[in-house]
C-alpha cells in the first residue's frame, strides 16, 4: 500500500487556509497512488488553539471543516487531527482526536489518552483523557493510531526531580494486546535543540519494543513562540529511520509501506548541525510571526553589539533585506565604533538604515526632571531613560510605517534582568530571548560561515550597554561563559542552589545569579513572546510567581 | 469539641513567615481550648506556588516546615495544606495534600482528587489526582477531609458551552459511603464578584445532601493577580451558615462543634455589597503586591480622568497617602480642567503631586523624527509618543525614588486595545484592569459615598485620552454602556458572535468590537499583571494565541 505523510504549516483558527492545505495534499497523494494520507495533531484548527477551544463557534467551525474535508476523501483515507465533543455528561467537554476520514464520513476516531500538562503544554485544560483503546482496521491492516504524547509514556527529563513516567497508563501497551501491524502517531511536537535525539529514540524504541513500524507526522511552522520543526519520521520494524522529512519545511512524502515490514536496507535519517537548526528555527519563527499576523516589515535598533547584529541578520534572512530597517540611536556615551560597526553590518547586508541621535530627547528629559531630581546623583534611572528614548523612536517608526519592532534581548540578559522594561525589552517578538549569550556568538559564527557578514569587531569587542562612560557588562555580571553555565543548570535543569554550588561554582556568584533570576520575574512578565528553541524558555512554559520569596 | 479555623495571608515561598503564622494560630487556638485547628490549602507554601513546585529544594523546605509545625501540635491537631511526594513510580511527582498534624507526627494525609485546570488554575501541571478515599477519625469523629475543588464536582459555569461536571468522579459521594460526621474543606479560592453566592451554595448543598455540617477554610490576602477573599464558612447540618469569617481579613475563629449537629438557631451569614467587595478586594491586592515585594510607595500618572482618579484613591487607601505620589503630565492637547481636577483630587486626598509638562521631550521627539517622517501626516504615532513620554517620566520617578508605578488601564480599554504599549499600559501592577469602565464609575461613586473625594467634574466629563485636539473616546469606541455589555458577553460568557448579535446588538458594532478584542492579544501579552476580581480576567486565566485568525 502507498501511504503519504503531510508535514504542513497550519494557522490557528484559519479554517479556510487549513482546509485548503489539507485538501491540496489529499489530491496530491491520491494522484501519487496513495490510499492513506496522514496529517499532524489538531491539523484542522492549528496547534495550539489554547482558549479558542472554549469558544463554541470555534469548535463548530472545526467540526464543519472536518465534514468538508471528509467529502474530499474519495478513494483515499485521510487521518486529520481535530477537537471533538465529549458526549459523556461528565468530564472535560472536548477530546483531542485523530479522525480517519473516508468517502465523506468519519470512518474511525481515536482520542488522546496522555494529555501533556507541563512546560508549554496545557492539554488537560481543555481535553478529557481517553481511557479505552482500539486499533483501527483499514485495507486489511491493523493500525495503532496514537496522538503525540500517547507514545511518550516513558520520557526523558532534564530535571532530576522529575520522573520518567508521568502517566499511570501506557496507551501502546494497551493497543499492543490487539496485535497491530503498524503504529501511526500524529504530533504537534515543538522544536527544542536538546530533544531531537530523544524524540527519535521514543519512536524507535516503540518500533523495537513492539516489532512493528512507526509512522510519525509532525507539523512545521511557528505559532507565536512555538516553533515546530517537522522532521516527521518513518521507522521500520527494526527501528531504522527509513524516511525523515526535512526540518522546518512543509513536505508531502508518499512511500510504499512494504519495506517497513522487512529489513530493506533503506536509510533516511537526516544529519544535522545544532547551531544550524537553531538558526533555521528562529528564521521560521520570525517568518511565521510576521506572515501570520499579516505584517511584512521589521525595524531593529542596532547598538553595534552582537545581539542586535545577529537579530538583524536573522530578520533579513526571514523577511528579506528590503523589508528590514536598521536604526542606530547613539548617545553621548556611545563609542565611535558602535555606529561605524552597525553601518558596516547594514552595508554588508544591503539594508537601509537611519541614524538618529538620542541626545535631544534625552536632554529634554534631564531638563524637565531636574527639579524633581534635585540633589540626586545619576544612577540607573538615567540609563533607563536612554533605553526608553530609543524604544520611543523605534516604536514611532513602527507605528508610522507599519514595521514590527524586533526585540534583541538574549536569554542571559532576560534571566538576570539586565535590560530596561519599556526600553530595550520592547518589541513585538523576542527572537533570541531563548538563546544564551554564548550561543549568540555561535549563531554569529554560523552567520559568517561563508565570509564576513557581521563585522569581526562586533564579535570580538567586550559587551557593553554603553549607558554610562566605560560601562561593560562584566561590571554587573559574571563573565558570560560562567553565567550561562549557572543559568542553564538553574533554568533548564532546575537544580537546587546547593547542587550547583557543590558542582564547583562559587557560592557567592551562584547566590547572586539566582537572586537576580528570581527578583526579575516582574520584568519578564511584561517581555514580548520569546521564540522557543530550548527545553525551558521564558514565557508560557515557565510560570513563576512574581511576589514569591524563595532564593 | 472546640474547633478553630484560621483564615490567614500566606506568602508564597516564605516558609519562615508561613510557619510563624501557623504556629501562632495553633498557640492561640490551644489557649482557647481548641482540639483542632484548620488552615487553608497549600498554607505551608502559599498559593499558588506555580513552577516553584518543580524545584526540589522548594518541596524539601515545605516538607521540613511541615515537620517543624507538627512538633508544635501538642494537645491540638492542626490540618495544614502542603505538597507531598507521590512515591508511586508512575504519575505526577506531587500530590496536593491536606495533612493532619498531631504530637510531632503526620497523623493523617488526604490528597486532592479533583485538580482544577482551567482559567487561572493549573493544578494538573503539578499534581497527581488521588483515586482512593478514606475518612479521618479524630476524637471519635469521622471527618471527610477534602481540598477545595474536591467539593466542586458539580459547578456552575458562565459559558453555556461549558459543562457542570468537569470530573468523572465525586470525592464526596465516595466518602459518604463511610458515613462521615462532618465535612472539612481546605481551600484557596480566589475572589470573583460573580461567584460569591455560587461558593456558598456549593458548601450548603453538600451539607444538605449528606445531612452533615461543612467547615470550609479559605486563605485571604493576595499573591500578585490573585486576590483571596477569605469569608470562610461554618455550615450546620441543615445548610445554615452559622459562622462566616470576614472578607479580605485575617481571622482566627474558635467555635463549639455541638451546634453544628443540631438546629441551633444560630445565623452568621455576612451581608455584603458587591461594589464594596470589589473595592476591598483591590485594596487587598495593591497592599499585598507592595508588601510582598517589599515596596511601600506608589507613583501614579493623573490625567484628570476617572480611571487614574479611582486608582489614586485605591492606592492611597491601600498604601497611605504619604506613600502615594501623583504626577500630572499635561501636553499641548490637555484641557485646562485636566490639571485643575487632578490637583483638586490630590488636595482632597492630601497627596503630594508634581506637575511636569511633556512639551519639551515631546517636541524633541518631533524634531529628531522630522527627517524620517517627512511628508507624513500626524497620526496615532504622535499620540503614542505622548503616552510613552509620560511613561518615561513616571518610570524615571519610579527608578529614582523606589516607587512602583501603578497602571491605570481599565478592562474595557484593555479589551479593545485602546491604550499605548510602553505608554499608559506601563506599570508594575494593573489595579483596575479587571474593572469595566462602567464599574469604574461605580467605584468612584462608592469612594465618594461619604462626601466628595473625586471631584464631580472628573466623574461627569466625557472620557478623553487628550492626545489630539477635541478627542473623545466615543470617536473610536461605542458608548461604554454598550461596549461593556458586549465585552461581558464575549469575555466572561464566551458567547459566539452570532448569539450576541441575535440578542439584539448591532451586527457591525459587535463585529468591530470582537475584532478589536482579538487583534489586540499582542498588546495584552505585554501588559502588567491584572488584579483579578471577575470570573475571567486578562492575564494567566485567559490564554489566547497571538497570531491566530478567528473573528
Amino acid at each position: 500500500m502507498k501511504i503519504s505523510i503531510a508535514q504542513l504549516n497550519f494557522h490557528i483558527g484559519d479554517f479556510d487556509k487549513n482546509k485548503q492545505l489539507i485538501c491540496d495534499a489529499i489530491n496530491k497523494a491520491r494522484n501519487e497512488g496513495s490510499e492513506l494520507i496522514v496529517f499532524s495533531e489538531l491539523s484542522v484548527t492549528g496547534y495550539p488553539p489554547l482558549d479558542l477551544l472554549d469558544h463554541q463557534d470555534f469548535v463548530e467551525r472545526s467540526n464543519n471543516t472536518v465534514s468538508e474535508i471528509a467529502v474530499e476523501c474519495k478513494g483515499i483515507a485521510a487521518i486529520v487531527g481535530a477537537p471533538t465533543i465529549n458526549e459523556n455528561p461528565e468530564g472535560k467537554k472536548l477530546f483531542n482526536s485523530a479522525l480517519m476520514l473516508l468517502d465523506g464520513k468519519i470512518y474511525f476516531t481515536v482520542n488522546k489518552a496522555l494529555l501533556p500538562t507541563y512546560d508549554i503544554f496545557d492539554e488537560y485544560r481543555y481535553f478529557e483523557p481517553e481511557k479505552t483503546f482500539s486499533v483501527l482496521s483499514y485495507k486489511g491492516m491493523k493500525i495503532a493510531l496514537t496522538i503525540c504524547e500517547d507514545l511518550w509514556d516513558e520520557q526523558p527529563f532534564d530535571n532530576e526531580f522529575e520522573k520518567s513516567r508521568l502517566y499511570t497508563i501506557s496507551p501502546m501497551d494497551q493497543l499492543a494486546k490487539q496485535k497491530p501491524d503498524l503504529i501511526i502517531n500524529i504530533a504537534a511536537s515543538p522544536f527544542s535543540y536538546t530533544r531531537i535525539e530523544n524524540r527519535k529514540s521514543i519512536f524507535r524504541n516503540k518500533a523495537l519494543k513492539h516489532n512493528i513500524p512507526v509512522i510519525s507526522v509532525n507539523q512545521t511552522g511557528a505559532n507565536t513562540e512555538l516553533i515546530f520543526d517537522g522532521s516527521s519520521t518513518v521507522i521500520d520494524k527494526n527501528g531504522i529511520i527509513i524516511h525523515q522529512l526535512p526540518f522546518f519545511e512543509e513536505c508531502i512524502k508518499t512511500f510504499d509501506s512494504e519495506p517497513l515490514f522487512k529489513t530493506s536496507g533503506l536509510k533516511g535519517e537526516i544529519e544535522y548541525d545544532i547551531v544550524e537548526l537553531i538558526y533555521k528555527g528562529i528564521i521560521t519563527g520570525i517568518r511565521d510571526y510576521f506572515s501570520k499576523s499579516t505584517f511584512t516589515r521589521a525595524v531593529i535598533g542596532l547598538s553595534g553589539g552582537i545581539d542586535s547584529a545577529v537579530c538583524l541578520c536573522l530578520a533579513a534572512e526571514a523577511l528579506g533585506k528590503e523589508n528590514t530597517l536598521a536604526m542606530m540611536l547613539p548617545s553621548r556615551f556611545s563609542s565611535g565604533h558602535s555606529v561605524t560597526d552597525a553601518v558596516k553590518l547594514s552595508a554588508n547586508l544591503g539594508i537601509k538604515y537611519e541614524i538618529i541621535s538620542i541626545e535631544k530627547p534625552f536632554s529634554a528629559f534631564e531638563e524637565v526632571l531636574s527639579d524633581v531630581f534635585k540633589g540626586k546623583n545619576n544612577d540607573v534611572t538615567e540609563e533607563n531613560i536612554q533605553a526608553r528614548v530609543r524604544a520611543i523612536l523605534l516604536m514611532a517608526v513602527s507605528n508610522k510605517f507599519g514595521h514590527i519592532l524586533i526585540n534583541t534581548s538574549n536569554k542571559s540578559e532576560a534571566a538576570v534582568g539586565y535590560g530596561t522594561l519599556y526600553g530595550d525589552m520592547a518589541g513585538g517578538i523576542s527572537v533570541i530571548g531563548d538563546v544564551y549569550k554564548t550561543d549568540v556568538y555561535r549563531l554569529a559564527r554560523f552567520i559568517n560561515r561563508n565570509g564576513e557578514v557581521i563585522p569581526e569587531n562586533i564579535i570580538t569587542k567586550a559587551p557593553s550597554a554603553e549607558l554610562r562612560p566605560d560601562q561593560f557588562d562584566t561590571d554587573s555580571l559574571p563573565e558570560y561563559s560562567l553565567l550561562d553555565e549557572i543559568l542553564y543548570q538553574y533554568i533548564e535543569l532546575q537544580k537546587p542552589e546547593a547542587s550547583i554550588i557543590s558542582a564547583g561554582y562559587d557560592r557567592n556568584i551562584v547566590d547572586r545569579v539566582l537572586k537576580m533570576i528570581n527578583s526579575n520575574e516582574y520584568k519578564r512578565y511584561q517581555a514580548p513572546p520569546v521564540l522557543r528553541i530550548s527545553s525551558k524558555a521564558f514565557g508560557a512554559g515557565r510560570r513563576m510567581p512574581i511576589v514569591a520569596k524563595f532564593n
